[in-house]
């Protein structure tokens, strides 16, 4: 039997530092509406197609693309061609763990040329790309339990050292998972996983750090890192009526 | 003699959590197009009056507002009310340092209601604004030493690691200097600090903890907050370029 | 035999009219911004689906949407729903001229109720879709003979004065043939027809009023909105370089 | 005594028809986003500034920019150049008559070079600007009287191609009188003249030819043309109100 594979995307922009020098000194602020810009720009396009992108370092975003073609990447690298000052060039990775195929996704990227040449632009680095029925994923929703009473009591930036703390080591203890460790915003988290057990998470994330903040989650499997990443959010809403007081549930959701 | 001061905005999604539920669990996409949308507003809206706006949690974001009125707080409140599907409150703090003006800015917000309540809606709680004759700003642009070496090394994932760790180093270090610091996506970070000397600045990050990446920096102290950012990102390109074999330059910048 | 058709999409903001009131009067800049974003949004979204979007009225956009299914029209109606203030309504006809499919869209959505109502919201009026074996599509894309030597050396407002009157009478000549016709900005033109020949376009476009302006064409002809778009254009590229001296070449292209 | 006047800017994208070419001919659906993001870009920072841009023919915009001195639309370029794969370049005009002062930035401008020249990039041509005690500006803001009516029983594209022809009559008439117009979506328009009386207006409105369509107006006066906009909005909602069976107004309102 073949185990089925999760489709990672790494997406960066072509000379990225070189060219912000060119826009002089006054730039930060260009930047940043530069940087949301792209991000709202690839998450519409490949959310349209079922994938799920995460705006990670903004200058290089990890997707996950299950089902996702060469032709359809290529595409979406014309329309910011076309309205961006810049490129952006692409690794497609392909395995049985998020962590591998970034791996993977990255060597492949690294092999075409540096992120910081002239000379690499539009690329898209590829050795193969799933079909659906090939592809899975296994996205965990993770958020902060009581961060409103947290938020509405502590100082902004008291409580934004705390998530990042909760940040850092969630990444951490992910990356050691074979997974993927994603900061939403606010006070929301989001892991691409392999297959890992509820049991397996549950465990994990209660030996949690202690001066980090406590979590809860959900988790959801489907061939799409958008329709994961919708059963895992169905799930922590699920957690979150049971902790306000309703009805207890599983964490876990898988779409058929 | 009096001393100047720095304007602090703090930034809040009205009652966004509640809200994002009525999206339906299809919506982690959408909130992040959202979100997007939301800063890049914002940070065209502020810097066009110079300022500066850091994402920060996206739902909860800070500024440097020197200058800004409150007039003005109310008018881009206004456009934040007719472009999206929900409001924004403001507080304004004002103090000697920035982490200050974030604690009042934090405890004015907080005292007009919940930011998960349906009644806060387009608050703007302040007391008082800066003109900007009586404000100032320090912003100290600080990046990566390397990054393109390492980036173009490692893997996607890894290297976000490593410059979480240093994200989180960085926002404990600068919280305890009465400092607020902020991530800008790429090897970049922004501190808004009082007014620290050069040597005490070099002391704290040359004592960087090990596993942590090299970082070189540039100190901008202007007016205002666009201003400041324009002149440490001076510095910081001199630095590089300094590094590159060429001359060496002092790392901070005075506006007149 | 059955004769292919085309689908055409009535897309109305909701309640426009009545909601743009509680913006009070400083409120047109924010309603431009608004009606710009609204369409860059909807067109991003359908043209990833092979569609194309005409901006219309911008409160009333007409859309060919061959081969979009009712599921993919109510995740449009969905994201527009969490990304903007207000909700948009849709009305799909189908036929075998595009006046036609248009009339019936008008007629399915106006019977839902007022485009001014409060109680109409995110209605999606619809018979029938066509999968892509049985659409097709023709568009000419339609363009100034000459508009750069105009624009240059006569005043902004009058270039502009001239282009209405061609767009004016454009709209009446093909919505006698049938069709529709559209602005795109600048000199350009398209229309959405039957099956109309090159022959017959070229008569009708050559008794063009003495008073507009001189044109040129290209005709497309495929399944979707955009690859006929696409064909219309590659055939005008073609006129545009004829006319610059290069080699003659058919006004019309046909994609299998 | 010195007759108030006002300012007007052109706006063009430098280099686009040539541009264009380069995106191959699947590009119409990626031109429409990108001029509906240049001109919510263009109309949020000239706004925050109190002007008022009209999208004209998306290229080739028009703005009234009273009191918006050189180095601040040196900086909106700037932006512009940061943010787009193109530039813009810019003429401004001052006079009596919006008419006559989009006359001078159309030859100014144009003395710089073509707009479909590679040599001309983020020019800004200009002679003097006004600070806002030496300027003024009408605006009257027109929409179609029953639009609602209209729009709910006849079919989009008839309703669209009566709008277009009210568009061309007025765009004319109003080009007669010094003075532009120019088409906001939906129903509405908006002029910007020079002193005209609101008898002189009702009379030429009045005159107005049968198969157009019943037209209302406000007018407005003020220092700056975002004011001048929400003057002439106000007094139109007064109108709309007065026609609905409420009071009488005046159709004119001045700002002190």
């Amino acid at each position: 039997m073949i185990q089925p594979r999760v489709q990672i995307t790494l997406i960066q922009i072509d000379n990225y530092g070189p060219w912000t020098s060119t826009l002089g000194n006054d730039r930060e602020h260009r930047l940043q509406v530069l940087q949301a810009d792209l991000y709202s720009t690839l998450q519409t396009s490949f959310s349209m197609k079922n994938g799920l992108v995460f705006f990670n370092r903004f200058d290089e975003m990890l997707a996950v693309t299950n089902g996702i073609s060469q032709a359809e990447h290529n595409e979406i690298q014309s329309n910011v061609q076309a309205l961006f000052p810049f490129t952006v060039s692409m690794g497609i990775g392909v395995d049985i763990t998020p962590f591998k195929a970034q791996v993977q996704a990255s060597k492949m990227l690294q092999a075409t040329g540096s992120a910081q040449s002239e000379d690499r632009r539009s690329v898209l680095a590829v050795k193969e790309t799933l079909t659906l029925d090939e592809a899975y994923a296994q996205i965990i929703h993770i958020d902060v339990d009581g961060i409103t009473h947290i938020s509405d009591h502590s100082f902004a930036f008291e409580t934004s050292i705390r998530l990042q703390h909760s940040h850092f080591d969630l990444m951490t203890l992910f990356g050691q998972l074979d997974s993927l460790l994603f900061y939403l915003g606010g006070d929301n988290f989001m892991a691409v996983t392999p297959n890992l057990s509820e049991e397996n998470v549950s465990a994990k994330l209660s030996n949690y750090p202690p001066n980090g903040l406590p979590l809860k989650f959900g988790i959801g499997r489907a061939q799409t890192g958008r329709k994961a990443a919708e059963l895992a959010t169905m799930e922590l809403e699920h957690v979150r009526h049971a902790r306000a007081g309703c009805i207890i549930s599983p964490n876990i959701r898988e779409s058929r």
